[in-house]
């Protein structure tokens, strides 16, 4: 948080763009209300990473200032998909606050804004690390994981049949992967950790392979972990009521669900799923107890927790498998994540 | 359109998201449906500059092959750019055809379909101009002018009041130009040009600014006529039918009433304006008429054209004034643009 305020001040000067004041005050009340108030853990994802990674005499102040920064833009990435995703996704509360494009009644705006929050990460880059060698490689990751983030919630927008009644012949756990990997691995696990590599100046690369791979793999963790709480966790622990059964996602639950359901369960789920009437969302939350999936996500999360541990020691080329750990027990061990 | 296959195949290239097959397919169909069916304005802004700029012994069929790819990319841009216009306006048509969010019942996952064009831009400038001198510039431009066009929407949406009613005391000839400047000079005339420019190896920053400058003017004139036909022009002429007035929008002829009309005009503007009521939406067009906003229009046309003519011609530093004027004659010369 010690660089926010530059960072708004960065993206906001004044003299910049003096001649539409009004923006800039509108995108500074953008900033505020869609940034800093998540749990930061892509942020800390690159801070955490930098220090493990760069060469000890590197690891300045003003080196760690740029991580910072950067950290920040992978929030500002962060924060952009969030705020699309949830005018597709009909939410209403993020981060325990009302989505931003149902505050204030500001309505489909709330699109324009959040693409301006994205465009703020090519500023700031532009601002802080064009002189540094590294500064191509970020524009291009930032670029790149943007692309296969929406080709995630592509592949999940075509799942859900555009908010239609689903077809849940296509809820295989293969194409789950799929949208989980583009979805979410990308923008928040290889993104953070291999921006803060080309920022230390790692150029070989086996050592971004070998992370990929298990940054998906956490990932993933990540997100069943995530479809778990949609329907488990309390509003308290995650910001936000769940949607993913009334909007008809392929979350892991259904998928599991649908792996194990008899004939008529699956007649009962075709029926239900998918549809904001909250008389259907509790048949589908009852089918889920009846199936036993809470115990079921108990099992993987343990399973893939000590797979992961153990692929963490497999890991050569240098790469620090305490920062792995470390990534891991942050984002994946502790159920109360904010977003 | 040459080499438009090609950039299809590029950017749906089975090979590269074998795992995603459903994505490849729909990016072809969303590509197919809002980018090659407009005017092109844009994609012969590029090709025309770099003939008329490039130092003819480099003018090669490889590097035309590169100029139309790059006019493709301010093409995606300004199919990204319409397609989240369309959205948060409420159009309903657009190049003649239903709009992309409203096709099939699409909705708000066109958001998404848009997002992704965007990212494809840089798709493309990385694959055929990582190697060139002008890369790094190319991807500068293409996102400090998307950022622009933002806060020009931006601003144009905090006019409107979110599609409330709008505050007619705002509607100055300022805050016009300011929002015509961003929201449509850069994308549609500055950074088709500059591009060009940069890839025909140009680096004097004056020659840079005094083009921008031109552009510019240019772009509010297109602008200007661009506001005149969402009221005069024929269905057929524009692809669409007119939305401005009922959306409320900070348009030049709602500008122009409000320096003219008497308080009780002015009145009946404040009641009538930026509602979708179409009776109200003909009272208005009424006080159009009464104020003479259309005569007022043919005289302005003619003098910022030929106020135009003269700044070419006082165009120095090696411009070809020849690119400008054919730039204004097909670009702002006649009625009948397509988007």
């Amino acid at each position: 948080m010690a660089v926010w305020p530059d960072i708004v001040r960065d993206l906001t000067d004044a003299g910049r763009h003096l001649d539409i004041p009004d923006v800039t005050k509108w995108l500074m009340k953008v900033l505020q209300y869609n940034v800093p108030c998540g749990g930061k853990n892509r942020a800390l994802t690159v801070v955490e990473a930098y220090k493990s990674l760069s060469p000890p005499d590197q690891i300045t102040e003003e080196n760690l200032r740029l991580t910072r920064i950067l950290g920040w833009c992978t929030e500002l990435l962060q924060a952009f998909l969030l705020m699309v995703d949830d005018i597709q996704d009909h939410s209403e509360m993020r981060r325990n606050q009302p989505c931003w494009y149902l505050y204030n009644d500001i309505g489909l705006t709330a699109i324009n804004d959040a693409l301006m929050l994205e465009m703020c990460i090519y500023q700031l880059l532009k601002k802080h690390f064009k002189t540094k060698e590294c500064y191509v490689n970020l524009l291009e990751q930032f670029l790149s994981v943007s692309l296969k983030t929406e080709m995630g919630q592509c592949l999940d927008l075509l799942s859900t049949n555009f908010g239609k009644k689903p077809n849940l012949d296509l809820f295989t756990m293969d194409r789950y992967n799929s949208i989980v990997k583009y979805k979410t691995g990308y923008y928040t696990f290889v993104l953070p950790a291999t921006a803060a590599m080309s920022f230390a100046g790692i150029t070989d690369p086996e050592m971004y392979r070998q992370a990929k791979t298990i940054l998906l793999e956490m990932g993933h963790l990540f997100q069943v972990k995530d479809d778990y709480l949609d329907c488990y966790g309390s509003i308290e622990d995650i910001g936000k009521s769940g949607t993913d059964i009334a909007e008809g996602k392929c979350s892991w639950l259904i998928v599991v669900a649908l792996q194990r359901a008899t004939p008529e369960q699956k007649k009962i789920l075709e029926e239900c799923y998918g549809q904001s009437d909250i008389e259907k969302v509790n048949r589908v939350k009852q089918l889920y107890q009846e199936l036993g999936i809470s115990n079921t996500y108990a099992i993987y999360e343990e399973e893939t927790y000590n797979l992961l541990h153990t692929h963490i020691q497999q890991i050569s080329r240098g790469l620090p498998h305490d920062l792995f750990l470390k990534l891991l027990n942050r984002t994946c061990r502790k159920i109360g994540r904010k977003d």
